[in-house]
């Protein structure tokens, strides 16, 4: 019937392409752009319903021609938005052929997912190899009456050493493939022999740990390429949310940090269970584990006691990339296969930082770089032609809700996007009734109430008496306990959700301190933030703020937009690259070694930096 | 009060002292030589209750003067013996200092243990070593704020990687040990940590598995001295008692081989349980094993299927010298302790084959050398001026009983020993009643019918009739069925013990396949037996027999008797080696790929000789 219909239908046929994807979708004439965008499967955020009140589902128009501007565009858009041709996608119909970039901003948090991309292509060379060979039967006749794990080497020189239980398949294996098997090895160790040729199913891990949520990356060995990825909560958290309640947790008594371990440990068995499900193969053909988190995540995972990392000096009883085999850690891979951890580089600047180093090329990239990975804490680090600084920043738990009076993790019911129009629009994860607000939402907050200047760069909110030309309903909001995000009538917990002052408060804290720094480290190397040739954001809630708020707040030094890189979960691309080639595994652990650590605590130029740096205002100066 | 006796004894006092012990006890004038014996600690056996009946306890007198030979000496001994100074240590009395040499076949069968000595000083360097460090305390103030492991270290740069379960450890090893701690390392790895200096207790095991019975020998790895040693017999025994039953046992359910494997493992836990009880030391102290066996036995201790060994072209699944952890095994020593096995050179000439090798220092001998070491199996090996070549005789299961009519393990009760002067005197292991007869007791049994001519060259049981000077009781022990051992009566089986004409015809079998493997090899180098500068006898049978017979009955080649080298548990000895040093290891290894490996099956030269080794005389030849 449809079919009939479009074949028949005498309505104009037109088409949209969408950027950054490239995804052309044909549409009938007269169709919005949001509508054009839903057709080809990519989600634009719209939280005022498409009533063309938000105005959060801008996007720009590159080629072709678009009708008038509706009323509510002229309302909710700048001029300076309109000369570079944004549109809102709800309000534009679609007649002509065009092209549209949607911005990150505009995308559907419920469907943003911090990806994991390769800085470059990377020639698959992991630790794990499998080798087909046929080898040759023994004989009398021929005189060949050598072994058969002699036999074997002749065929796969490569190993040196063989795992016990692999060489007790080797004899069954020769005779069901007969004679034909496939080697696996890893480095230069045999660690099993599977009859006939298995070589297809070569799978590794690439795991992020992190103190809130982890993330596994299926990637095939042959290819290099993600087939799967997997995220769930850090089931630790169930021990304490952060890091330092974990380590108290584990310095309460000496059987707790194992149970940690264990802890991580199945939620990674799931995570594994689940990719391998996915794409219908055995969690026996996983061969291979790289690792990323932070210092007291990579202790955690490798069951090492983490309670000096709670004390000064805080350092770790590691810092060197680590090897042991799955069956050691009980997980869920090959028994024999490989878990590496990379590097830590200090007691607080951990593996998923050392995975950023790897992904945002800051070693190698020529000029003056900063690259900031916000998770639970904010590592810095600054690279200049060749020369790594780091350090770390207690930044975090605001930014994942701790600390916050109504704030939450980024889980479904949280507020992660604010937008301000002519009343105050919000948008939840999955769509679901207000809980409370996280990491992102609370960017999106300050800095858009910041930019209708419901609070003053000092980071104060405004009596709404000064601010006669702001819309009623949002001068309704401005209480005396703070500003209000969610009517309790509209809210999933039946009462008010605000943004008080001491929230605010608190961010300033956090964002001084990311702020100082990555102004110490510059001032360290004879530099300062307006020399900056990029700024790197990492990690999954740096994916999901805004650019232009980020800025606003003075979160990240003022510098132009188009300089700032968001790379998503480097850490995890960091970890992927390490695990599909050992050439890449073995430089990242040298350019860690390379890393100088800068300890922030009893800095005196941090602490200067940092009581300077409070100012909700971009490069945290009043404007 | 004996004291004050001694004292005042007008009673003279002289001394002897005797070889090879080089022990020198003083006893009163009047003594006999066995009491004088007695009195050093060391055994000589009499079997006829110092009665000077069976003549079993001839010493030789090397120096100082004796008495009048007693009646019972004129008619035991024969007048080479006495011309060489051959006495009756039971009827001999000292009256002035005399030095007295026993020979081997004099010595007290239940106190005999086959040592297993080593060729030369080993220079202790095992695979595992303990250093004791203190390291530097973390500080903020000294700005040293590395890790544990980074400063444990650049304490001890010998190891390159660690098991995690030593480095979780580490942190409160450091705390306990005030930053005082003991590394333990084996090879490049780090296995373990233990608080303060522990560098004394550092031991290893060296085992030899044999298919009857297995031998642990407890090494000081510091001193490389043994300090205890514990025998068992194999517990695989309860799955068949000889190798080609087991390898049966094993294909018979996939599941069987690990039976086997945890059989032969709950022995060498109660071994390894019994060597640390004996010195009182906890089995986590011994840190690396060294392990002997014979092919089947090597393949069953890692777990390996044997099958391939039960039929042609008789292939082992490995070879090489296999090294893996305590844990896999589920050893009792440390568990991450290294059990290494040394390497196997073909189905039938394993690594006890390689210990003899080693021991023997065959290979580095100048000139023409047969080492035979004779256990279930023998193999033989033949090495000229470096040269090695080598190979199995089917030869074993005879010298173990099998195939014996009342044959049995040389365990309590087994008639291990037989003379015969006025009458046939036998003697049991542990004294007790006479339940059957082993393998050193055939021998025995066999070399002193021929020597008395009760048996022909030919191996055939003589009429009695046609040996009118045989004493009576002698002629009487000569039935139809055989020629009996113990009567009904004496016996502890409530049967008559006896040697039957079939049982002759195995013995026939079984010393001309040893004798042919010997004859075969030296073929293959362009020699014969008699160019023999040498002929090592190995293994506790080899021990235990009496070289006499051995030559009597053309088991071995006719050679001079001085020319025959009796080493005892070389195949242990060879273990211990390459326990207590890894430069021997090596070497032991490389010495192993050098040997040429014969296969005998189908040979024309071996089962010609075989056809004409049968002749129980010297040299297999007609006198």
């Amino acid at each position: 019937m449809s079919t009939i219909t479009d074949n028949l239908s005498v309505v104009t046929r037109t088409a949209v392409t969408f950027l950054p994807e490239g995804v052309r979708v044909e549409v009938d004439a007269g169709t919005t752009i949001l509508q054009a965008a839903h057709q080809a499967g990519i989600q634009i955020d719209a939280p005022c319903g498409e009533r063309g009140r938000c105005g959060k589902c801008r996007v720009r128009v590159l080629e072709g021609s678009t009708g008038e501007l509706s009323a509510e565009e002229v309302k909710l858009l700048h001029a300076t938005e309109l000369q570079a041709g944004v549109r809102l996608a709800c309000e534009t119909r679609v007649y002509y052929p065009l092209t549209v970039e949607i911005p990150e901003g505009s995308r559907n948090l419920a469907q943003r997912k911090a990806t994991a991309e390769l800085p470059r292509v990377i020639t698959p060379d992991a630790f794990t190899h499998k080798r087909c060979v046929h080898v040759a039967a023994p004989s009398l006749a021929s005189a060949d009456l050598r072994a058969d794990l002699t036999r074997l080497r002749e065929a796969v020189p490569q190993f040196t050493t063989a795992n016990v239980i692999a060489v007790r398949a080797l004899h069954a294996a020769l005779l069901a493939g007969k004679y034909s098997v496939t080697a696996v090895l890893s480095g230069d160790r045999l660690i099993d022999i599977e009859p006939g040729d298995t070589t297809g199913e070569h799978y590794g891990l690439a795991l992020d740990i992190g103190t809130t949520s982890m993330v596994g990356y299926l990637i095939d060995l042959n290819s290099g390429q993600e087939v799967a990825v997997c995220a769930l909560p850090n089931p630790q958290a169930t021990f304490g949310s952060d890091v330092i309640s974990r380590i108290e947790y584990a310095q309460r008594n000496a059987r707790h940090t194992e149970a940690l371990r264990k802890s991580v440990t199945s939620g990674i068995n799931h995570i594994l269970q689940s990719v391998a499900k996915e794409i219908g193969i055995s969690t026996r053909h996983i061969y291979q584990m790289v690792v990323v988190g932070n210092t007291c995540m990579s202790h955690l995972f490798l069951g090492l006691d983490p309670v000096s990392l709670g004390h000064a000096p805080y350092t770790p009883v590691i810092t060197d990339a680590f090897s042991l085999t799955a069956g050691e850690l009980g997980l869920d891979l090959h028994p024999r296969g490989t878990v590496r951890t990379l590097p830590n580089i200090a007691g607080f600047v951990g593996a998923d930082s050392v995975g950023v180093l790897a992904a945002s090329e800051l070693e190698q990239r020529a000029g003056l770089f900063v690259a900031v990975d916000i998770g639970t804490n904010a590592e810095v680090m600054v690279g200049k032609d060749g020369k790594v600084i780091a350090c770390s920043t207690a930044a975090g738990p605001a930014f994942e809700g701790a600390k916050i009076s109504q704030g939450m993790r980024a889980q479904a019911g949280a507020i992660d996007g604010i937008t301000i129009g002519e009343d105050l629009f919000i948008h939840t994860i999955g769509n679901q009734l207000p809980q409370g607000i996280c990491g992102s939402g609370i960017i999106d907050a300050i800095g858009e109430m910041r930019r209708v200047e419901m609070i003053d760069a000092s980071g104060h909110i405004a009596d709404p008496e000064d601010l006669p030309e702001l819309p009623l309903a949002l001068r309704d909001r401005m209480q005396e306990d703070g500003i209000i995000l969610v009517w309790a009538k509209e809210s999933g917990t039946g009462q008010d959700i605000l943004v008080t002052q001491q929230d605010i408060r608190e961010i300033q804290l956090v964002k001084g301190a990311i702020y100082a720094g990555i102004a110490t480290l510059l001032e360290k190397l004879g530099h300062t933030p307006e020399e900056l040739d990029g700024l790197i954001i990492a990690g999954a809630f740096g994916t999901f703020i805004n650019k232009e708020h980020a800025l606003r707040i003075g979160l990240i030094p003022n510098i132009p937009i188009e300089k700032l890189i968001f790379l998503g979960n480097a850490a995890g691309a960091g970890a992927k690259m390490a695990l599909i080639s050992q050439q890449e595994f073995t430089a990242i652990c040298a350019t860690a070694q390379r890393v100088g650590y800068v300890e922030l605590a009893g800095d005196t130029t941090f602490s200067n930096y940092f009581m300077t740096s409070m100012m909700l205002a971009p490069g945290c100066e009043e404007e």
